[in-house]
Order: C-alpha cells, then sequence, then structure tokens
C-alpha cells in the first residue's frame, strides 16, 4: 500500500487518470468534473471497448459522425459493468467455441453482472404462468388450461386482464403504469411497511435504470449540480450523471467497519462541494448496497434521512436488493418506512424509493420491470415528472404485470404457495450459502480482504497488489485491478469487475464478483480462482 | 386566414407563444431556440397540465425541489399527444363512471394516440402464442399443449429458447439484444429491400422512443448543434431535441401537394440555420408520415438521401409506419434500399432506421419492442452507441420476441398462415376503409380541408376557424385550434390533438385525428363531429 501510494504520488497525470478511471476521486477531496471534456484518446476508449483502432482524425473521416464531434458527456460516460473485460470475455466465448481446448477452462463464467438467470437460475413458476396467460387471455377459458396452468395462476391472470381498461393487453398504458397494478404495488408497500402507500406515487419503468436517468435529468441542471454519490457505488450512477451533465460528488464508504455509511463524511463531502460551488441536489444511498453487499442499520438509516431534511436534499433510495438479505442479524427497512416513523411527511423529505424485477429471488433482469415510489415532491414537479415518463409513452406491459406480481406474490393456502415458497426459498438460502462460502474463499487468499455480503448479489474483496504486479500493469497501459481482472479471466474463464469501475480509495484495489454461480459450480470456481491468485502472486512476488 | 394573420402580427409576445405552442417557428424564418428559458409561468404549465395550482415561489415552498430549480429543458419539453387534452379527457372520464349521464356522451374514444389495441384492434394470434411459450417453456412439452397452441408457434418458440444463450429467457441479454433474434431480423429485412442487412448493425430496444433519444443524446451537444424536422412532426422530435439541448431546425412539408416534402424547402431552412451558426446534424424523415400521413415516393427519397450524402447529414428514417400504406399507387420503400439502390455504401451515407412492434397490423404498444438499424457510422462511434445501450443493459425479451416476429411472420405452409394472414389483412384493410371515411367525412365540414392519408395511422386535417373562435380562444387564453379540440371533446367525448402539438404554419390551425375506432363505431363518431363542428361555426359565425 505504501509502495502504491508513492507510485500514484510520483506517477504522471495521465497514468494517474488510467488508474483512478470512471471515478477520479481522491479520499480527501473530490475532483468535480466540470473541466471542458477532452476528445478522448483512443487509449481512454481501449480502456471500455475491445477496439484498437486508432483514434480517427475528423478531416480524414469518411463519416460526417465521429467521436470528436458528438456529445462529449457520451464520451465522458463509463460502465464498466458490460465494459473492456466484458467484451474480452465475449471475444475468448467465441474463441472456445471455434477452437474448444484452446485455453485451459472450458466455459465462461460471468460474475460481472447481477443476471441469474443467465448462470442457470429458474424462473418462479407462479410469475411466469401469470405473464403466460396475461399475453393469451384466449387460452384462459379452455378446458386444458388447469391442466397446464395453476387455478391461483389462472385467477390472477383474469384479476390483471380485468383492471387493464378495454382488457387490452397489448395498449399503451397511462404514462405511470395501469392504475390496478399500480393499486397492488401500493398495497404491497403498505403491507411491506406498514404506512400508508399511493399508487399516484407510483411510476413503472423499465427496470429501475430508467427511473434513475429520469431523476438525474429532472434534477441535473449543469456540472454545477451535483449528487452525493457513495464510492464504491453502482456505475449506473457515475454514467447516467455524465449523460445527464452533473458533478458525481463522492462520499466514502468505510470498508474498515464493514462499508459503513458516516453522517460525517457525507457533511465533509457536501460541505467541500459548496465551497466549490456545487449546488448539491440529492443524495443516492444504495441499500442493500451494490457492490458492497452491506445492509444499513435501521439508526443509520434514521441518520441519513435526517441528514437529508436539515440539507435539503432528495434522498435517491436504490432499494432493488430489499428481498436480498442474506444474515439473521440484519433486516431491510425501506427509506420512506423509516421517515414516516421518525414522524417526517411529504413535506418534510423528499424521497425517490427504486425497486426492480431484476433482482430478489426472482431475478427477472430481461422482463425489464421495477417502478419507483416518489414522495415530498410538489405537485408542480411531479407534472413534470409525469411529462417526462409521458414523453416514452409507458413501460413494458409484461414487465409492470410482474411488478405488481412480486409486490404481491401468493399467498398462504393459494395453490401455488407451497411451490412458490420452495422456489423462493430455495434461491435465497443458497444465495446466503454462496455469499458466505465465496466470502470465505476471498479471505483465504494472500492480500486479500472481503467484508461480509450481508445483502445483494456481489462481493467486493480488496486485492493487496505487489508492486511488480503494478508495475507490469503500468507497463500494460492499464489500471492495477484492471491487469488482476484480465489475468483472472484469461487463466479462469471467470469474469468479474475491477474495482476501479465503481470508485475505491486511489491506491486501493478491489474487484467485484456475483456470487450468482449456481451452487454445484461454485467449489470448482473457488480452486480456479485461488490457483489462480497464488501464481499470479509467486510471478509478481518481490 | 388573412385576419388570423393579422392577430398574429398584432399580438403580444406573450400570446403569440400560447398560439404556437411546442414548435414556435416561422414560415419563412426558423427561430433557433437557444436563448436562456425563463422559468415557466403557470399559463405555460396548465398548457400540458391539470393542475389550476399557481407556480410556486421557491422561497415558500417547503419542498427542495421546484420548478424553479430542476433542469430547465425539461420544463421547456412538450408532448402534446398526452397533453392538457388528454388529461382533460381522463377527468371527463372519471366523471362518466362518478356521475353517468352527465356528459353528452357515454364514452370517451382516445383517437389522440396511435394505440389500436385501446380501441379493441385484437392482437395477431400467432405472436401471441408465441410469447406466452417462451414464458412457459416448460409447457412446450406437455401434451394438453398442441391443444392450445397451434403448432408452428410451439416450434418457433423452440427455436426462439434455443437461440437464448442457456435458454435463460430472463436474463438480460447482449446490450443490442439477443444475437439470434438479430439475426431473423437483419434476415427480414433482407427479404424487405433485397440488400444485405448485418445483424451487428441492429439494436433492440424498447419500442422507437428511446432509440430517438439515444441518436439525439449521441449527436446534440449544445444548442448550437441542430436536427433538421418536418413540421408538421411527431412531438417525439421535438421533446427528445428539448431534452437534450438541441435545436429544432423546422423543414416544412407542403400541405397544398398532400404534404410533400421539398428538397429547396430543406436547403433553404439548412442554410439559414447555418446562417444563424447552427451545425446542423442530422435530418429526421418519418415516413409513411405522422401525423400527415404521406407516403413519400421512391424518386422523392432518392433526393433525400442524395442531400443527406451532399451536406453530412445523419439520416434519421422514422419508418415505423411501413407496413401501414393503404393505397395500391405507393410503395413503402426502407431509406437503406434506397441508398442501397443509388450505389451508396457504408461511407457514403449514415443512416438509422427506427421500426416498431406498436404499429403495422400488430399494434402492439404495450410490448415496448423495437429496434433501429444504424449504418455508415464509424467503429468509433459504434462504440459508443453500444456504451449507451449498455448503460440501460438491455432492452425487454418480450418485446425483443416480438421485433424478430413481425419480421419474421408465419409463411405460406404453416399452420398459423391462414389465420395470421386473414387477422393481418383483415385489419389492414379495414383500417384503410376507416382512412378513406373519416377523410372524406372531414372533407365535407365547413371550412376542413383534410389530406389523405395514404399510410401511417391518422389524419390532420387543417379548419379555417372563423375570427369569433379565435377571439373566444384569446379570452380563454389558449390556442385556437386547442380551443377547438377542447369544445369537440366536452361536446363529443372525441379525444383529438391540436396541431399547435406538432407544429403548423402559423395563422393555421389542425388537428391530429387517429384512423383507429373499430368500423362499427366510425359513422356515430362521423355523425358526433359533424353536428358539433355545424354547431361550432354556427357559434362563431360572424
Amino acid at each position: 500500500m505504501a509502495a502504491s501510494f508513492l507510485m500514484r504520488k510520483s506517477s504522471a497525470v495521465r497514468f494517474r487518470n488510467l488508474f483512478n478511471r470512471s471515478i477520479a476521486v481522491l479520499p480527501n477531496q473530490h475532483q468535480i468534473h466540470h473541466h471542458p471534456i477532452p476528445p478522448p484518446s483512443s487509449s481512454s476508449l481501449s480502456r471500455f471497448f475491445s477496439s484498437s483502432s486508432p483514434s480517427m482524425a475528423s478531416s480524414d473521416s469518411p463519416f460526417p459522425v465521429t467521436v470528436h464531434n458528438i456529445n462529449p458527456k457520451v464520451v465522458k460516460c463509463e460502465y464498466a459493468v458490460r465494459g473492456e473485460i466484458v467484451t474480452l470475455a465475449q471475444q475468448l466465448q467465441e474463441d472456445l467455441k471455434a477452437k474448444p481446448g484452446t485455453h485451459p477452462f472450458d466455459e465462461i463464467i460471468y460474475c460481472n453482472i447481477g443476471n441469474p438467470q443467465s448462470l442457470g437460475q429458474l424462473p418462479i413458476t407462479f410469475f411466469r404462468e401469470v405473464l403466460a396467460l396475461c399475453d393469451i387471455p384466449s387460452v384462459l377459458e379452455k378446458p386444458e388450461t388447469p391442466a397446464l396452468f395453476s387455478s391461483d395462476a389462472i385467477e390472477r391472470a383474469w384479476s390483471i386482464i380485468d383492471t387493464i381498461p378495454g382488457q387490452a393487453t397489448g395498449a399503451y398504458s397511462h404514462s405511470q403504469g395501469i392504475k390496478g397494478l399500480r393499486d397492488t404495488i401500493a398495497k404491497g408497500i403498505e403491507e411491506r411497511d406498514d404506512f400508508p402507500a399511493n399508487p399516484n406515487d407510483i411510476f413503472l419503468t423499465d427496470g429501475a435504470s430508467p427511473a434513475v436517468h429520469m431523476m438525474m435529468q429532472l434534477l441535473l441542471r449543469s456540472e454545477k449540480d451535483g449528487i452525493l454519490c457513495p464510492i464504491p457505488q453502482y456505475p449506473l450512477y457515475s454514467a447516467s450523471i455524465a449523460l445527464h451533465g452533473g458533478s458525481l460528488v463522492p462520499y466514502y464508504l468505510n470498508e474498515a467497519t464493514g462499508w459503513g455509511l458516516e453522517i460525517k463524511e457525507l457533511k465533509k463531502q457536501l460541505d467541500a462541494a459548496k465551497k466549490d460551488g456545487i449546488s448539491v441536489r440529492a443524495l443516492v444511498v444504495i441499500n442493500p448496497g451494490n457492490p458492497t453487499g452491506q445492509v444499513l442499520s435501521e439508526e443509520n438509516q434514521r441518520d441519513i434521512v435526517k441528514f437529508c431534511k436539515t440539507e435539503g436534499l432528495v434522498l435517491l433510495a436504490d432499494e432493488v436488493y430489499q428481498e436480498n438479505v442474506y444474515v439473521p442479524e440484519k433486516k431491510f427497512h425501506s427509506f420512506k418506512k423509516v421517515a414516516r416513523s421518525l414522524g417526517f411527511g411529504d413535506k418534510d423529505i423528499t424521497l425517490a424509493s427504486f425497486q426492480s424485477v431484476s433482482k430478489g429471488y426472482y431475478g427477472e433482469c430481461g422482463k425489464r420491470g421495477g417502478y419507483m415510489e416518489i414522495t415530498g415532491f410538489s405537485p408542480e414537479v411531479r407534472e413534470q415528472i409525469y411529462k417526462m415518463a409521458s414523453v416514452n409513452l409507458c413501460s413494458n406491459i409484461s414487465g409492470q404485470i410482474l411488478a405488481s406480481l412480486v409486490m404481491s406474490p401468493p399467498k398462504v393456502g393459494d395453490e401455488s404457495y407451497e411451490l412458490y415458497r420452495a422456489e423462493r426459498d430455495g434461491i435465497l438460502s443458497s444465495l446466503a450459502r454462496r455469499a458466505k462460502t465465496l466470502e470465505e474463499a476471498f479471505n483465504k487468499l494472500e492480500g486479500v480482504t472481503c467484508n461480509k455480503a450481508e445483502g445483494a448479489m456481489y462481493l467486493f474483496p480488496q486485492i493487496k497488489l505487489p508492486q511488480k504486479a503494478i508495475d507490469a500493469a503500468k507497463a500494460a497501459k492499464t489500471a492495477p485491478d484492471n491487469f488482476y481482472c484480465r489475468n483472472l479471466l484469461h487463466a479462469t474463464g471467470v469474469v468479474v469487475v475491477p474495482g476501479s469501475g465503481f470508485g475505491q480509495v486511489p491506491g486501493t484495489w478491489h474487484f467485484r464478483c456475483t456470487i450468482l454461480p449456481q451452487e454445484d459450480k461454485i467449489p470448482a470456481i473457488v480452486n480456479r480462482i485461488t490457483e489462480f491468485h497464488k501464481k499470479f502472486m509467486d510471478q509478481y512476488r518481490k
């Protein structure tokens, strides 16, 4: 660490930029991205994409559109979860297919992204039955149907179809989503929180990402507007802030206290940003954490809510992992519930909570369903949000239906309940075991420390890299964590994402690894990673 | 017309703004929106939303977020298709439900939006069978299934599931969409055009709207970047340009020649924009036209392609109505086919073509499926587009599947073919009859002229309003066409969109009306509109 710290201090700006990638922040001083953005060099592009073609001068190009004359915010935006390492993995996969046996592994294991079904997780039967029946209502009345579908799925499909105006399952819906489905979701939120929820506060969206973009687009006027984001963070936030031309104001999660979120750190970064002339509009909190896996305590959440109230910040609560909590001592509490239990109403705190069908035990990423619940916005601003939703007409109806289903799954006594419960509990308890196994394995590796995944779908181990590895990365013109991940991929076929894609304290190196490979594959993965790591450390040891 | 022209000339700026709404353009001089945008007045907000609450001063507000401190681009953006008239209609619908008999109609007929299934159009059986089966693959092997689903739907579902890596129908796909589905779409394009199509040029999207936003986000750096858009236009374009901070450079379609698109008008507006320091990046062409319904001749398209090549403009081809052509003398030709048949390759013309599952004979708006085919972009820029797609992970898989189905429907000999053909031809021939009936009805109204709908789903009649109606609109602080549409709604329950939402030559007034109500309802709609129009004209006649 001391060595890498010296390294950083003495290195040229360009090299440091390569190190610190998308979130170029210093530990005690945030760096605001409001300098004019220079055209990207080909090496900066190649950090995320595999293309090795040189940067093209506008004048030589036969194309009217070049990287030099497109929106620089697009060029600036980075998204490591599908970045360079993944592109490399896709190439290796093609290789394996074309020439089996040419690599020391026979499959690519995608641990870069929270995409459970891509790694073999099966969908929840009840949810899929209802979706299929809503797609083909004519089947609902056929005599053969009860042999193929459960009775409560048939009943639920009817009740959903009846809630759609004109039973038109193929029509654009209300811009916020079908009212009857929002009613169901509001009821689900009420059951979860024990506080009222209003269906008119809910906007159904194609997954959580478009909802986050909508909030960023609403709040960010220029680079003088900032959003407080955790470091490390899920790169959707940095990407969205970059695309919408605002400034990311980082606050560091404390790795030493299990990725603790400390109010004094929030306050320090807020004040520093203000001093720089940044108007901080909102605070992003990801709970359970991504990539960090921590689950906030209710007391901590109360302090966060009070902080937002005092400072006049919108609280953007990423709660997409609300069903993914693996430790008995922690429980998920929604920020809205915490705010309401403090007695804070609409006029005290402005809050957007994001939920998705892609996570939880369902993991229906491909359905692109989700919602945001917005409270504490003035009627005039809500009209503006409604208008933004209207420009895209509506989110997809299957995703809308699924969002209502995850908030109102089968209940005791329903025909599907036992199967549903078995599927849900099977997935969640297996995820808990996988998290533990992987965490323990990482902690056994030389120079690696890994906090527990209390929730979500990831581990974010820190690796203390030998100086020779850092030098080798420098020679390869890449960041040390990227260098490690690339080597890991080449040796094992396991795809993980370098910590620099999420942000990390400079001079520290991490990677994010999902806990999603099927359980029977975990031992082999652990072996492969362990074996690779040993060789890597041996190779670069002084 | 002379009277209204004088009106406009003598009216105050504020009033003129109300007149000219989202596309504030003058006939011979385009107005670029690069002035600092003032906070919206409550009357400007109420143009789109029903709220009558006064504009709130920041200092009095308990909310940290107000219309005065959000992104002014959001405030500026307007989208009439779901604007004030629709909000009013929704209120009337609630009214009707709560107190039946209180209005002179017993249902609201939504002719404001191209949403066929909301007005009773049924989905194509084969498409829905395949979608349902892909949602619940376990059903595919059950003995009861062939009684419920056609054999080719079962076969197609298998082949789609097999094309998805790991058969994971619930996983995020490749950022551009599932490769196998892109292969199918590329093949469909080749069959349509008789020119090669590359699956790697295809980006599957949640409908056409996100694809348009992506292109605007890519191309627009500031208000000094402009996009040539037809006037009248589909307001997605003006909304997206406003949201992304560019300038709309209008070109007028010639109503007198059936909404003709004239190259000399393009050239004139391009030159005028350049003189104003605007760098024009792209030309939007909607073919078949929305809201105008014209179908371009191949010769006209060739000139447009040559114009884009000469001027270095990206051609943004909105081709979502490619299946909706109703007159035997016209045929849809894709711009890519036209470009290729001129011998223009990737290095000659940069082209994005948008397609959607929401239109055509399928009208599956709620599925939010679509794609863009991009050609003639440099590898570096394609990487940037890929990155933008990656930030949102992928479009919804059901929409992706449906996009592949509409580009490869059942073929002669398939079990579903006869039913599919009957459904498709039934819908298309009925749409053609409805277009004709409504057009003839509009042309019979006093002071109304209406071009033929050669394609798409709309008529865009012009109404010459009496001066007294214009004065009454002024007194009611609204635009005359809005005033007419509002009165039409109150009298008949028919929802149409004022021409000012699409842009029109100042001093002329139009509305857009879809041709989508079911055929058996058309006579009653015609009667109601005719009766209303007579009364309206009588009331405001000098």
